[in-house]
């Protein structure tokens, strides 16, 4: 997904200095000298004005963030950009617009290609959670097992520091990022980053419905953690909005009890189909 | 997500008359008239026949398949590149070559839009479900509730008919193009394709766990419902490799067993957050 194209309808990035559709003309006077320049572009302002002003801003933010923070702008542009328009659906032109980096060639000098960006926002945040993952495990997962109770603290390691990702936007933009490439970075981060997560995946092994089948237990493995990161991102799209009235805790609470009910649902086995159901067989 | 746009190496549209890479000269009068352009472009049949040859099969394919049918190619090929390169990543000029549509506009003509391909193609597919819908729903969902049984039922009526599809591979790639813009089609699609879905729905809510708070209920059928249709898809995806041994029946039903036992989860309420997890608040 090294793609240089999106759709420019799906988001509008924030066109910094693009004027107003307005054609309203504010007292120029009143206007504080840090304001911003969409209210400058719609004052009566002279043009020479506008250059300095515009000049200024920029050696100013030039000085403030360093050009050795085009690295960090441009992951937390990639962040926003990623997990808003979608991964794959993000021009390099734009990232450099929202980071404000001036060398279209940024991306590549810092992260090889987009692909490289991606890896580095999900390793920044993997790396964080792989720390808390160690803590939780070591609380939660050792020295019981085989029980409901040692399911459900297995999946709390590991659901609860992604669900710590949902309490900044920073971090809900990270969730919504790696619900779209779950499928691809399921093991890698694991393997990677979190290898403390191996622990807790061995006990809800080791503590989900006895006699599943083991393709049965590896499919509900992959399918319920898909869920549960899922469901994250879910109220992660809709923090700007009211989320239901339900506390992020509440909610996290929720998603792992559901995940774990699901691990002790009634498996598949001889005659399972009911006869009131209409037969399914694969095409 | 009216996107012109799709990364170009995400997957390679078939190039129906290229020519071929190798200079082989086969007998050109061995080859049956009817013979792919492949073979015959690189003969050494006179440019003349060649031709006439380019016409008449033209001709024959107008015929054919007809202008009537273009519509019908630019759905298939639409979920084709959706399901495979994803929604809002798919350029115009691709679908036209992949529905070997040689006007550039009968995207606008027929659709208006990507988006209203897109809409015609989910349109096709819902309102098969729907009829499906209608019939598992009056023979599964009427005079009971409040049961885990009538539960499972009534997610059994809504599930089956969208798993049916994954029989098939135009199906298939619906299901992976419906779990994409599930967020945007949830209410959507139920209310104008498949009324009968409100029964089931019902049913659900009548049959979960009872004393689940309000907020609760609806956020657990938002999110199971987000499950269901996201294992399917997950199953669809891995359809060309080996589905892990798990027929289709029994993946099914695996899937409505751990959507009823979601609904069945102890609800967070009064002290529920064990102390020995660590406390998450909304930042």
């Amino acid at each position: 997904m090294p793609s240089e194209y999106r759709d420019a309808s799906v988001i509008s990035v924030p066109g910094r200095m693009s004027a107003p559709v307005s054609p309203a003309t504010p007292p120029a006077v009143r206007v504080p000298f840090g304001a911003s320049m969409r209210v400058l572009r719609c004052s009566v302002m002279p043009v020479i004005l506008m250059k300095f002003v515009t000049m200024s801003m920029k050696l100013s933010r030039g000085v403030r963030m360093g050009q050795d923070t085009a690295r960090q702008r441009l992951i937390e542009a990639g962040e926003e950009l990623y997990a808003e328009a979608g991964v794959g659906r993000v021009r390099l032109r734009e990232l450099n617009a929202l980071a404000g980096v001036r060398n279209d060639s940024a991306v590549h000098y810092h992260f090889g290609s987009q692909d490289g960006l991606l890896e580095a926002i999900l390793q920044t945040h993997l790396q964080e959670i792989g720390a808390r993952v160690d803590k939780t495990t070591a609380a939660l997962c050792t020295g019981r097992d085989g029980s409901p109770e040692a399911l459900r603290d297995a999946i709390a390691a590991l659901a609860i520091p992604f669900a710590e990702k949902l309490r900044d936007e920073r971090g809900r933009r990270f969730i919504r990022i790696v619900a779209q490439v779950w499928g691809r970075i399921g093991d890698w981060q694991q393997q990677r980053f979190i290898p403390s997560s191996a622990l807790a995946m061995d006990l809800i092994r080791r503590s989900a419905r006895g006699g599943l089948p083991g393709a049965v237990l590896e499919e509900r493995m992959w399918l319920i953690t898909r869920f549960v990161v899922a469901s994250f991102a879910a109220r992660a799209e809709r923090q700007d909005a009211v989320v239901d009235g339900i506390a992020l805790d509440a909610f996290v609470y929720d998603v792992v009890g559901m995940a774990t009910a699901a691990y002790f649902a009634e498996p598949p086995e001889g005659g399972f189909w009911p006869a009131r159901w209409p037969a399914i067989r694969e095409g």
